[in-house]
């Protein structure tokens, strides 16, 4: 099935916005075993006509999104109408949401807003609870007299009025027109602590011999997404060898994110956690703190970048730092062990090391950090990682590995060598 | 000038990548008063061929990016040599370049590499710092046979090879396409704590007066990024126009973000600041170390997300939550005296709110946050704002706003109120 893309926005050429839904839809067929074939992206205007016709040509489904508010440069309903050569009709039921939609807000519908409730003929509309402009979708025969064969779409811009609309119009359609929409599934395995090379080299074969499965792999924010699609019986398969590979790595297989999991997995038995960060410099409690509900198992974090910091607030003997330095296992564990007493939690994470780009030396060189783990129940554990490169990329590793170490606790795990 | 984007990458259209090339090429052209008129993502491999062929006779200059690497998927060189009707050439100057690459990294140049140093005769070679592939240009001569009159720039794909070769080879020759391209001046005013729609009442009647101007807006975490674009005579007078309108809130007219500007104020006078976090969680900590050379200017952080944390660690008095509530001046007042007790340092900035979704009251909705300053010198500053919404952008506005506080304080101005 060769689909294609048509976004209509000057904002995504002047580069004002970064072109999300793009991504985001890319996903989403891709987890249908859909590649899209090209994506077109036009300015506000006229211009959307002449991209919506090429795409219909060379196409089997044209989604276009953007274009039909109501100002003089949303042109995408009427260009498409104007293509397919069909008059638009008031529709009574888009009215009637509009008018709703703004007596909610305390307006009233005016000119301009009403064209959004002109339908063309023969087209159906696709509901926006999120918005006012529906969306709307032609069927392919009515392209038949000009000599294509595409079903097209058009789509609103925003991505909160966009996403729910594919996922609840679009999608149900092609998994229609597909021969194994109906029965196709799609899994992610959330895998953190292992790189992508290493996941291809450990399982890649195997899978590659699971028949109708389609595989991908999405890096995302220090973690990798491993895709598995098809059958539910090729999927089960496939799951099970990523399992068997690295099953302790699998952070989640529904997409929540580590600290997500960590949130749930501390509320779950009740128990708090506490942070104490150098390098880091508040990134992991800002990610805790980015969870909904992490007040009910986050209290106390300390972000003690200078040496003193880590004497006064955490209790790190002096010593320390004259014989091992700050960035060593025995601060590490100082911190965390001082952090846990100081906050009275269950668990108190702390890392210490040289994000860089200056401090470095040939003994621990930029990129070095060392992560310690101090529980109630339970030695303490401190682990040594490198993470050279970028300052950011630095911080959000270490915040990644430091969050994978109080996961594997809380999991029965033992840390990664 | 018409300028289009053609973009090879199967990534991009799976969506595992998101296309900030795009946005980012976007920008700088829209700097120098282009606007592209069109971009097109094909997948990797021969359908490039089509893609540059269709840009080159609807366009003045074509910008290719990506398919110049080493894999039998890069066929970008090739295509366009072939649609051009070119001979291949070994260009020897490019295989130096390659070897040398190569052997800093103790490696030799295999067979697939060598294709990287064959340069269609005619085009120029755009060196490439930053990687193996150069870049190359087609002079628009080259196309005059099919009837075309586009310049064609074959770009690497990766951003930090693309980024340096677009500014350093691109735009210096499109600057000489353009009528005002040498005199082409652009300024950014980075302006935070006003919103786009107040920005646009106060000063875009008197900007649209200004003859030759080119103004635009960009709205980046939180900010607003006024451009200024023209001859120098133009920008002088827009640029004073904004700054007598609201010059306080200027943050930067070099792009720098609120956090490298105050560590460069306080590093300027030896100063130190620190923090005491609710509602953020770490996060205008984590913005601050996100700056190289931050751990001169910052030392302590506190993430006190309880109350129990807050009366701990910085002395906040019992009796001011039972009086006020977390969320009050008092209580914001209190945790930034308390930090710079604790800390010793400078300024302390403190903050307590309700990010949500939970937590509201009639009285204190989701979205309520107080924000305090203490310096050594000067009073205790306590500021209100409101940021309904959602939980990340919460964090956003109110770690800016923050972070504006004490830039306002160390650039001598009094609070917004």
């Amino acid at each position: 099935m060769r689909v294609e893309l048509v976004n209509t926005g000057t904002e995504l050429l002047l580069g004002d916005t970064v072109n999300t839904n793009a991504a985001w839809i890319g996903q989403r067929l891709a987890a249908l075993g859909i590649q899209v074939t090209r994506q077109t992206i036009v300015p506000d205007g006229a211009v959307i006509r002449v991209a919506i016709a090429e795409a219909a040509q060379r196409s089997d489904v044209v989604l276009v999104s953007g274009g039909l508010g109501p100002t003089n440069d949303d042109l995408t309903r009427e260009s498409t109408a104007e293509l397919l050569s069909l008059p638009m009709e008031l529709n009574e039921g888009v009215m009637e949401h509009l008018t709703a939609y703004f007596a909610k807000r305390n307006k009233i519908v005016n000119d301009a807003t009403k064209r959004q409730a002109m339908v063309p003929k023969g087209a159906s509309v696709m509901p926006n609870p999120f918005g006012t402009a529906p969306g709307l979708y032609f069927p392919a025969s009515l392209g038949e007299p000009l000599g294509w064969n595409a079903h097209i779409f058009l789509l609103p811009g925003p991505p909160r009025e966009l996403k729910p609309m594919i996922e609840n119009e679009v999608e149900p359609r092609l998994r229609e027109w597909l021969p194994d929409g109906a029965s196709r599934r799609v899994l992610y395995l959330k895998v953190t602590g292992i790189g992508e090379s290493d996941i291809v080299e450990a399982v890649e074969k195997q899978l590659e011999a699971v028949p109708g499965l389609d595989l991908g792999y999405c890096i995302r924010k220090g973690d990798v997404d491993v895709r598995l699609a098809g059958s539910q019986s090729a999927v089960d398969a496939a799951a099970d060898i990523v399992r068997g590979a690295f099953g302790d790595c699998i952070v989640s297989e529904d997409r929540r994110i580590i600290e997500e999991v960590i949130v749930q997995l501390l509320t779950d038995r009740g128990e708090w956690m506490a942070t104490a960060e150098s390098c880091t410099g508040g990134t992991i409690a800002s990610r805790i703190t980015d969870v909904s509900g992490s007040s009910r198992v986050f209290g106390h974090g300390w972000v003690t970048y200078a040496n003193e910091a880590k004497q006064q607030h955490l209790g790190v003997p002096a010593e320390l730092f004259e014989k091992h330095g700050a960035v060593s296992e025995e601060v590490a564990r100082a911190m965390a062990e001082g952090a846990l007493r100081a906050s009275g939690a269950d668990h108190a994470l702390s890392v210490t090391g040289i994000a860089g780009p200056t401090g470095g030396t040939p003994d621990k060189p930029v990129g070095t950090v060392w992560i310690g783990l101090a529980s109630k129940a339970g030695e303490t554990w401190a682990v040594k990682r490198f993470y050279p490169g970028m300052r950011d990329r630095f911080k959000l590793l270490t915040s990644q590995a430091a969050l994978d170490l109080l996961r594997r606790r809380l999991c029965g795990l033992t840390p990664r060598s």
